[in-house]
């Protein structure tokens, strides 16, 4: 293993954090937040002592890497930013405890959004853009993110890319990778780009509107009110069901469509089970919950919305959905699980591995009643290889396990089940509520530190969908040859 | 297709559940039960009625069936024969409504133990007897009963007992199907005759020791009191422990036995696994259980009975689990979840599937790492091959979204999360008690006829494995050739 390699890189993230860390103190100066600029300044001196020491001391010529070292820059970068980025919040007061600090930067940067705040509008204007951030950047991956702006990392950084992006089959838009990770920076800067100017004119504040286009966007649902998007306008509620919607999506149909290649997306099997199951679970919701509400404008916007968040695991709410029947509630659930597209921001199983799934149940089932026949499953246009097929029903069982394994370690505290369940379903598949005592209105701020390092650990693993942690974690990855 | 050798081995089923009916009716007339008894002659007439017609118009001379075949005689075997065994219940004023006495002979031939009854111990002997008399012919499977005992059916007959039998490699212990299923009853048989000795010995009164051996045997969970097993001594409790345990591992482990094969019954993956499941949740359950009771030996009975029960998806309790900590109730979940062993009497997933994905996954990890390398996973010194991987791969999805759709159905119903995901749970998995509204003390009684519907399916396709009923209920299964 090129570990040399692997530790130049983490030195390399490690200063980059510390750039993107410069915008949250110029948003602390601008709102004369003192402290708070002391904090982060403090943050980006010890990010910069770490990274340049990292970079000087394991430099190397050799930047050959394979999956191996992808699998473990990726899992390593993200514990090293999560760590260094939680200072801000300890060293401000903000958040306290580190735990907790921690806690909330890893739901930032996993996009997850699950919170330890009781209450979010006592935070500070440049904690509160720092928390956002944070999703903005994980959303479309931290190292893609570097890939995308620094020129010295090697050409090999597929292999980065592939343990970075969600999805079963990663595509390169183009076929150099960090050319890709270009193009899919400037789609989603313009997509955002595009959500505040649309918030911006239905009268929201600039600086809230930046924060919630970086929650939308990530897919995250860090706000910055209480009641989340409760308190805003039918019309704002509206393009953030839109956007959030949007940034579920697999990219590279946007790249097809501005490569004007609109056949290609019209037979895209991924978009239309995405845009079905919302379609479909926004009117099951919708007429579950319409005696509760005044008028169907006003329920279906409510399912709407909260549909188009949780399908894309960002978890912003209008409406405490906890109150909802347990039709409703059950649906959401089943949401959490399926989660977004392949090659969006959003979290959870991917519509795109339920749609392999299904066509793996249907080619088993031909087997068997027709033992001798051989049938090939088809995934847009292209046949399924066996190691395709293999890889998702394996990665759905170990999404299983992991799963029973997280609830199992967080059923120690004296929460309901519902909650229990719900807690570690949100975490996992990076959604932020649950239900229950985490519900849309309630915090994970009752849960002990062991639990909240257990879920932070959780959310890492849904985010970079268990391989490059458990790789990084299995010992005869260190030892092997 | 072989439509008459289907219809005309279903008709030989229906006179065969004609035949088992005389038992209950003797021991209705017994205890004196006239209308009990001529409420079992009635339908013991409309299932000759049935069974002749079937037989005489389909008989056939040309008697090969195929895997298709297979499935369909068992998936409308189950259905006709709970049809059928559900009429002497209303008939007899035991349980007045039909979807009732169709629910509860659902739960009984699938050996799940769920009731719709508020007071089973108002049911009549004759009543109680053949209730529990379903669970010990469903255990070992209705179809290889008849297989057993008939000289009729064709040597092709693998189909059905492959189709029947659960697990994902069913093992002919001897050539011939015909003499698998006769040793496999004559092992079931004298190891229900030893629990009823056990038990008598403790000094249970005979009807009740045949009902408690019948209810473990076929790992089914009806018992004859309204508090299960909860007022027995500790004795015996401890006898029916170490049965439910036995009764769940794989039958061909006995067969080996008997044969003094010795050596692979120490070196079988599957039986330690299950082995160690118990022993570790029986550990953790006690521990966590132990402040609550007066001595440690309460407690690890306790612990070691529920976790028997559940594991071997049995359904007996002693206490109400329903009010134990989360942690417990959890670990219990995640033992619905598993099952017993592959070729066993127990439902769930089953021990041996547990393993093989884990496998799988190991497998994953390995090719992730070092993409050309060609690695076989192993399972009992034999490898696996792609097509059984595969197979329990696309068992796991079809099973996990089959579990999601039940959920999804019943959550119409006025019932909190918890309840609704252990009823469809409990149902799916052949369990019998949930934790919730319905938990060891409560019952199904207040869901809908709707609901009960639903649940008496979920029971059928958990215990069938999925497969048979969803191909017999295919359109395509009866248009193509």
């Amino acid at each position: 293993m090129n570990k040399k390699m692997v530790f130049s890189t983490l030195g390399q993230l490690t200063l980059s954090e510390a750039a993107l860390m410069t915008l949250p103190l110029i948003v602390a100066l601008i709102y004369g937040e003192i402290k708070v600029a002391a904090s982060f300044l403090i943050a980006i001196g010890i990010a910069l002592t770490v990274g340049v020491t990292l970079y000087a001391i394991f430099k190397t010529e050799n930047k050959v890497i394979y999956a191996k070292e992808g699998f473990i820059i990726v899992a390593f970068g993200w514990i090293i930013m999560s760590l260094i980025g939680a200072l801000p919040f300890v060293l401000s007061g903000d958040i306290p405890s580190y735990v907790d600090a921690f806690f909330e930067t890893v739901s930032g940067f996993t996009t997850t959004g699950a919170s330890i705040l009781r209450n979010v509008e006592a935070l500070s204007r440049g904690g509160l853009f720092w928390r956002s951030f944070t999703h903005w950047v994980g959303g479309m991956g931290v190292l893609v993110f570097i890939m995308a702006i620094l020129p010295s990392i090697s050409d090999r950084s597929i292999h980065i890319m592939r343990a970075e992006m969600p999805g079963p089959i990663v595509g390169k838009i183009v076929p150099r990778a960090r050319e890709t990770a270009r193009i899919l920076y400037v789609i989603y800067f313009a997509m955002t780009v595009l959500e505040v100017v649309l918030l911006l004119i239905g009268g929201m504040p600039l600086f809230e509107s930046v924060i919630h286009s970086f929650g939308t966007a990530g897919t995250g649902g860090f706000g910055a009110k209480g009641d989340s998007i409760a308190s805003y306008s039918p019309y704002l509620q509206w393009v953030i069901t839109v956007f959030m919607f949007l940034f579920g999506v697999n990219f590279n149909i946007y790249y097809l469509l501005l490569m004007k290649k609109v056949r290609s997306v019209v037979k895209s099997t991924e978009f239309w089970a995405y845009f079905g199951i919302t379609a479909a679970a926004t009117a099951i919701i919708c007429a579950n919950i319409l005696p509760t509400f005044d008028n169907f404008g006003d329920a279906l916007r409510a399912s709407a919305f909260q549909v188009s968040s949780i399908i894309t695991t960002t978890g912003y709410s209008t409406v405490d959905f906890n109150l909802w029947p347990t039709l409703s509630k059950t649906v959401l659930l089943c949401l959490m699980f399926i989660g977004a597209c392949a090659g969006s921001t959003g979290g959870g199983f991917k519509v795109t591995r339920v749609v392999i799934v299904f066509k793996a149940i249907k080619q088993e089932l031909k087997r068997l009643t027709h033992p001798r026949s051989v049938s090939v499953a088809k995934f847009e246009g292209k046949s399924l290889d066996r190691v395709t097929l293999n890889g998702v029903n394996a990665y759905l069982a170990l999404y299983t396990f992991s799963f029973i394994g997280i609830v199992l370690m967080i059923s120690f505290e004296p929460f309901n089940f519902e909650t229990t369940f719900s807690a570690a379903l949100s975490c996992f598949n990076n959604i932020g509520p649950g239900i229950g005592a985490v519900g849309p209105m309630g915090s994970f701020a009752d849960y002990t530190g062991f639990s909240k390092i257990i879920l932070s650990f959780a959310m890492l693993f849904g985010r970079l969908e268990i391989y490059p942690l458990l790789i990084a974690l299995t010992p005869s990855t260190w030892t092997k040859k």
